[in-house]
């Protein structure tokens, strides 16, 4: 692909501290969803990388993450600066941990522009989503400007965050109205016929001083926690700094602390903006997700089945779903199941049940089965 | 138990050349049904075997199977006398490999009585069993009379053939009338609710001259060559001269080729008799069968599931039947499924649908998968 110009002072972030026991028994502590090669041969956060790549030097990104996942995340990621995949020593949400990164790059370079990225998110289109994301580092460098992604509602999906959108700003630019809680149905009916309403993708852009001075207007217990972590950074005491003082920091989400406080203010006064982005999103939340992605790649028929297996027999089956790379597979007269299997569990469940497979992660939790989770 | 008075005479033949399809992926042609241990720790012919010790010497038993089970059936059955467990070169059904070991055990004992046996059968109560078997060597002994052991049904079975019996010729035993092939559901059903129709067990018991003279009456073609196979038996011959003539003998069941020629003779000269059988028998015709099996004996609800594996978490989840022994099964929000996993297989079905695994092994047999099968 075309190397697009380097945005000198781009920095991405990319939040990879999610455990995703959705994707159990693939997903584990130490091989959370982000880690795993569901999209492609790469794994997802090796996919959020490469997307990026030409948008920002190498040494520009950054990684927030957690202890169990720091050293696959650097194995996988072998590109990045080994200093820039950050274990957080607990889970604060995603405030703190975007919050810290600016504070950090704030005293580094002044002009950082952050963009805040899940490591998890299938993007298909991935030359539009640069133009999106170029547009909305030039929109966050040209001032106090907050850029939030939204994506065009498909369906009335009650699981999502949305944004209301008030006037058009520029070409391919809208203010935020408000962000949205995730709805009941008859809400997320209404949102998907109306348009002004975009899910939330999780990506964000702004300058490292936009956001740090959010912080410490809205955060003002926290943001000097995370100052003096920040001043710490590439010294001695920054492990000891960092486990002493963010888990004192507080459990919430960027989204809560800094976007809702200052888009309630009213449309005229925010900083707030959307870019709706049509990349073919999908945030592959759950095995049924993933059927339904790889069914559409594939363009399947009802009565075709996603098998990955050492060869497959199947008699009147369709909409299956099964994962077992290592053994032949027969699947016979049944519909719409999710089986998978690794070296060590058998999951066994519907892709209508496919949300329900947390309750198995919570089941081995409880009973102390650390090998499985 | 009781050791029961052996009888100097009595021969079982087990047959055991089956490939029982029915259970891939577990059974396998080197690992047919009868070699797995479907019941209990021991496998079917284990348990068979076991069950007719205390009726007849080690030194008795035959077992009729073929090349690629004869390894593994006599290193499961090590008491028995190697030789005696026989390999077909062919497969020939059951007229010609009991009526082989009919001609050789004239030769040796003119007395001997065969009792022929499937290997892979469940009886739940064995001292009736063995009652029961007794009997019939008792009755065969004492005249030309052929013995056959019947199951009172107990649903409407299309899948098996019936015996018709007649009038009572002693306390506890039947004169039979005649054998049917398996019936319709209508004629299943009658059979159901009449007191004249058993389920053929394919349990029967016969002098070995009773039974050679039979064949030689009514396989006229057959009869010489396996008088000739039996001759060698013994011999350094025996190998060259199985390979030879057994393939010349007519491919037919024991039930067409004897019995149903001489019960057609009509009820009043016929030396056929039935003894009604309460043994708790259970053929384990597929998957579904095993399933209703050890739920009946574990008492399972129908909000229960049968899973062997290491570790099991269940919710929502009824009526399954899951066998992955090295492995934590997670089974949420599914009904009446059965999976079944080894090393290098795994099958997904329902227990409606268990009686078409036999197709998996059709298709892998095609396209000549063979360490598949």
């Amino acid at each position: 692909m075309k190397k697009q110009p380097t945005k000198a002072n781009f920095y991405p972030v990319i939040l990879a501290g999610g455990r995703g026991t959705r994707f159990w028994p693939l997903s584990r502590k130490r091989m959370a969803k982000q880690l795993l090669p569901l999209n492609s041969k790469k794994s997802m956060i090796q996919e959020t990388v490469e997307r990026l790549a030409p948008l920002a030097d190498k040494k520009h990104f950054w990684v927030i993450t957690n202890d169990d996942l720091a050293l696959p995340i650097a194995n996988q990621l072998r590109g990045l600066p080994k200093q820039q995949i950050v274990a957080e020593p607990v889970g604060r949400n995603t405030a703190p941990a975007i919050g810290l990164a600016a504070f950090i790059l704030e005293r580094f370079d002044p002009t950082a522009v952050l963009g805040l990225f899940p490591s998890d998110h299938v993007t298909a289109n991935e030359a539009q989503f640069r133009k999106d994301i170029a547009k909305a580092v030039a929109l966050a460098a040209a001032g106090e400007n907050i850029v939030v992604l939204g994506i065009k509602p498909t369906r009335a999906e009650t699981g999502y965050g949305y944004i209301e959108v008030g006037e058009q700003y520029e070409r391919g630019v809208m203010r935020v109205r408000r962000f949205t809680e995730k709805p009941n149905a008859e809400k997320a009916q209404e949102f998907l016929e109306s348009v002004h309403y975009f899910w939330n993708s999780g990506v964000f852009v702004w300058g490292a001083r936009t956001l740090a001075n959010a912080l410490r207007e809205h955060l003002r217990e926290t943001a000097p926690f995370l100052e003096q972590i920040a001043a710490s950074y590439g010294t001695k005491d920054f492990t000891r700094t960092f486990a002493k003082l963010y888990p004192k920091c507080e459990n919430i989400s960027v989204d809560y602390a800094v976007l809702e406080p200052r888009s309630a203010k009213g449309e005229r006064s925010s900083n707030i903006f959307c870019i709706p982005a049509n990349w073919g999103w999908n945030d592959l939340g759950s095995w049924a997700a993933l059927f339904e992605h790889r069914a559409a790649e594939q363009q399947l028929t009802d009565n075709e089945n996603v098998v990955s297996s050492k060869g497959t027999f199947t008699h009147d089956a369709g909409g299956n779903f099964v994962h077992a790379p290592k053994k032949f597979v027969a699947v016979v007269g049944v519909k719409d199941l999710v089986v998978v299997e690794t070296d060590d569990a058998l999951l066994i469940t519907t892709r209508n049940n496919a949300q329900d497979v947390g309750k198995v992660v919570k089941f081995l939790d409880e009973k102390k089965l650390h090998k499985l989770v």
